[in-house]
């Protein structure tokens, strides 16, 4: 089988996308109810093109985590199909209108959502997201042009072309989903460079997909930076509270980025507080400044490269900070722009830190785990952006759609 | 004289930013209104370093026309105040809540305008731009790091020097604005790769500017590509008032991006309006398809190229064509993605161009040329973004900011 090149992928993707960009509400919900339907009644299929790829990966010696995130089974399966059924249900960004005014010469000027086109998503092993991310897409008007891993490639396939049956079956262009066939890193990069078709590329996967990107792409794109998350405990904490929160905020879901990765705490709360965290942590890896490790004797020494570490596991670094500004200060320095919490009942202590700290998200008594789609009320999420432009924070359907003007004369002229 | 290293002058402008980020309204209104005071005082002394760059031009061989762009003049310099004055009146960004909501656990989440950061402008010869863009980067909260060209360096240093000193004056950071002073190439290539410490880059310029940035620059930017702006004459328009647009949108101001370029005529209305554009713009050079040039014996032949490029003079391509599809399918292969306008009495027809067209403006009705900040009410424009990703279309000072989600709780843990 010879892989079909990826310029012409890409530009039957974009035909597509016209269709698609005034696809009604109506007609792109059937579209993702006929493709969760399919993909059930088509389990089987699924499941046997998956079973190669966990064949060739227990083969090729690949290890026993990833094998488990590229296994599928009739309950991964079912949860595909009902995640599709769920952005069916969410409210679709396309038509909305953002602002509209009308000029002294007449001119009515309104400022509408629209679909950003082709939307590229690139992605690691889990083959789910061949399903995930196409739903978005479609639900937001936009051709999905997909690129998964070599492992999965006879899994994203198969669900590919189920759901390209599914939304023909409904009317719609099969090319609004296109998957690439050629598993190369040669292809991987082609796929980046495709400005005259691709509007916007998202990637899901770790560390050196992005810098692939960072190195590689020639299309706009939308990155999941990393997320060094600080907790500070402010002199005017709660502690009870701060407890509560560091706890949840550090070890609920350590691997994720909107994890807590350090702690800094007030000097004049420190020494009552960090005795406490050194026992609710007790499971936790601590490493701290001086002053820490004075309340904390088991913890390490913190390196300056510990402070911008994101450890995405059951390690925290500790610093003592003795004012506001030096909290304010160090969180900017060293965190990652993602999610900054502080803990405080101190009005304007927590306006400051609000405001003056630059991050997709600032918190205030509560968790960084908060921040994220579902947690926000998006029903979905692509990512969580760590980027100024375009899309700040976690992305949902609307962040997959870009603005028009649309201008209403009666034969205005300069 | 040594020219200070550009992430020296990054770094700088970055920590300013921290400052500039929370200041008032209040504060930025009085350091714009210090800066135009400023300017007008020190005429003399912008005047005799604007001097110094027509001698270094017209030594060069630098052509009148260039040569007219770079020379300043009392006028010019009472123009550049009066612009920081302006906007010094019109609302701050920074602050206006975009979005705000409560969540079932109790988690007020609220999305708030805040500045970009640094933004960095790169521009050509009119020395102007200065202090154009030092204002708005100033009233939307951002730190300006300004690169202009070499011929006119010495009217850029003056006018920074004259801007950093009002600012300082009322208790602002002076690198608020900061100038490189180097004028090389290289330092322009490392203009454009500073991503530790700019956030967002703005190019105002031509061709060969955009393209140094989309193969050189490593951090995000934002730019204005090619207005290749067409007017399509329905079969239902009015054809006095398409005559009328259609002079406007061609002549009043060919050589901006918003100016149109091509016409295209439905069929049933071709034999009535051609003759008639031949004489209106009897100055335009003409060229067009088969049919065009039936109805108009001086026009030339209208190449595939000659419909894809945008002349910035007085010439325009002609198409004619047999249905509305045909019509949105020539503007959208064709087009740039910036102002595409229809000329109809047709609600479907219309309905159907404003909807089917790709483009950061669609109008109906009314000349291209309206597609600009000043004339859309926003009081002041930084350049018009073909992009569709951040902003899109004429931008004014709300798209110099991004957002940040504020969260408030009580305690709350996942």
């Amino acid at each position: 089988m010879t892989a079909t090149p990826i310029p012409e992928l890409a530009k039957r993707a974009k035909a597509a996308s016209r269709t698609l960009a005034t696809a009604s509400t109506a007609i792109k919900n059937e579209a993702l109810l006929a493709a969760a339907d399919l993909l059930e009644a088509r389990t089987s299929t699924v499941l046997e093109a998956n079973a190669k790829d966990v064949e060739s990966a227990r083969e090729a010696g690949i290890a026993e985590g990833l094998i488990d995130r590229l296994r599928l089974d009739e309950g991964r399966v079912k949860a595909m199909a009902s995640g599709l059924r769920q952005v069916a249900t969410l409210p679709d960004p396309v038509g909305e209108v953002v602002d509209g005014w009308v000029r002294p010469n007449g001119l009515k000027i309104s400022r509408v959502r629209v679909p950003l086109g082709v939307v590229a998503i690139i992605y690691e092993s889990r083959p789910n997201v061949t399903s995930d991310a196409a739903g978005l897409c479609l639900k937001s008007g936009n051709a999905a042009f997909l690129r998964g891993s070599s492992t999965a490639i006879n899994s994203n396939m198969a669900i590919a072309s189920v759901l390209r049956e599914a939304v023909s079956r409904v009317g719609l262009p099969e090319d609004s989903i296109v998957l690439v066939d050629d598993v190369s890193r040669e292809a991987a990069v082609e796929f980046m460079q495709q400005p005259d078709y691709v509007d916007c590329l998202i990637p899901r996967g770790g560390h050196s997909l992005i810098q692939t990107i960072l190195d590689n792409a020639t299309v706009p794109y939308v990155i999941d930076g990393d997320g060094n998350c600080h907790v500070y405990v402010d002199a005017a904490a709660d502690l009870d509270m701060a407890e509560e929160i560091l706890l949840n905020a550090k070890t609920q879901r350590p691997s994720v980025c909107n994890a807590a990765e350090s702690l800094v705490v007030h000097s004049s709360v420190a020494e009552e507080f960090l005795p406490r965290v050194d026992r609710f942590l007790d499971n936790v890896e601590l490493v701290g400044d001086e002053r820490a490790r004075k309340s904390i004797p088991r913890a390490g020494v913190a390196t300056e490269e510990d402070f911008g570490t994101e450890f995405l596991d059951m390690k925290m670094s500790i610093k003592v900070v003795d004012s506001l500004d030096e909290a304010i200060e160090h969180v900017n320095e060293t965190g990652t722009g993602h999610s900054e919490s502080i803990i405080t009942g101190d009005y304007r202590a927590a306006e400051r830190f609000l405001s003056e700290v630059d991050a997709a998200a600032v918190l205030q008594n509560a968790s960084t785990r908060f921040v994220d789609g579902e947690e926000f009320g998006f029903g979905a999420e692509i990512g969580i952006s760590t980027q100024k432009l375009h899309a700040r924070g976690p992305m949902g359907l609307q962040q997959l759609t870009t603005a028009k003007y649309i201008v209403r004369g009666d034969g205005q002229v300069r």
